[in-house]
């Protein structure tokens, strides 16, 4: 069923830890590698555009929920290293979509990247190494 | 006066948006460029570590403040690029600080490095580029 | 017409500074958003697969020099940051090909991607930003 | 005995590959985490400033020549992530130098970062992770 607000296609990420959570509601395509959000005004700065952190933080979660995906919900990513670059503001009211690619997986480290769109204007272009989560002993 | 389980010399971080208001309670320290945070449930992933967006969000916020207080206050920092590497798994409890270092400020772009440190512990290798905010035509 | 060992459609990098030219010989694609190089034993470490700073520079190079054909010839770029991931090594004997994306231009910064690949082998995945060139006051 | 033109202290590079020997003839402090080269006409673009593909191999050269050293030789360090900042044009017949900080080595990255000087005005911030070279199967 259609959330409010939500194309469709996506439905509710719901396994998510608490920081997640109080970043606000984040949707996966059930097919698309994409991850998307409303943006509200809880995820704004002072200069009331979207907070680079919340940014930072649905890339890296985009890109570490589609290696989870792609392994079969097998592999557990754990971020190595993020890197991402900013190109244009974003506004209450936006639905906000990242696009993600992954180039590698398998091996000690996997690489993705993603483009973050409002429609099709680019407002960040990221990439993300992430490795096995391993509990330590 | 000292703020409970929040360590001497540190100030709470007054003025700020509405996100990094969910992200928690932050802590400038009065004459040191260090920005702190004491780690709490609503900073951890689905893993029990804090989320590495809530890291990029304290690496890139603790950046910019620096930049900002470096320039008296008259540079209004933007984020153009932040480069986070993650070095170690960081938990409740645990009193969280992003020391900064300037390097160069007053040109187009501006930059800096911090190092997220738990005591001596380095959790966190990090560095952004920044502009000024110049609000869009 | 046709350089020995260069595939149909690239033509030989003319201008160039010094340091590019002691790198080898690179080709553009007359068309497509591609630069290309032969692999030769000047490109190798010590361990005998290419050199982590050959592969930065065909990255940089690449993303330049598609971010200055799109601009007509007028955006003389100069990189602001270089951020480079490497996913597989390069031997001597292979065509290595640099596919870039620009992602923005036109303002204080722009932004550029690029995969390194040889064949359907992803070996590097790059971006940058660059800034207009500014002879220095 | 002292290099001409190098200052005391620094011992020539000796192994390495022929990538690097193109580059130039580079330097290490016998004590200090430091890397030198002294900038020729080798070393620039056609706007007769060292080009960013030159900084980047020092950048990484010298991350990755700390790791080894600190590991006893006993650790052949393979990059997996480059990030570079450039702050700053540097000109022929300067001497430059890598200052490289380690921050982790040992388990399946090793990060460090490092800051290039001409004296001490900064030109380059970078950083890098690497992990441990094993020949594939």
């Amino acid at each position: 069923m259609a959330v409010d607000g939500v194309p469709a296609g996506f439905s509710r990420l719901a396994s998510k830890g608490e920081f997640l959570r109080r970043c606000g509601e984040f949707y996966l395509h059930d097919e698309l590698p994409i991850m998307g959000v409303r943006i509200g005004p809880e995820h704004l700065n002072a200069l009331q555009i979207v907070h680079g952190g919340l940014l930072a933080t649905l890339a890296d979660s985009a890109c570490g929920a589609m290696i989870w995906r792609q392994s079969g919900g097998q592999l557990w990513p754990v971020t190595v290293n993020l890197n991402v670059d900013y190109l244009s503001a974003v506004r209450a009211g936006e639905w906000l979509e990242a696009h993600v690619e992954v180039h590698k997986t398998g091996g000690r480290f996997n690489n993705a990247s993603c483009l973050l769109q409002v429609g099709t204007r680019v407002v960040l272009r990221g990439n993300g190494i992430f490795t096995r989560w391993k509990e330590p002993a």
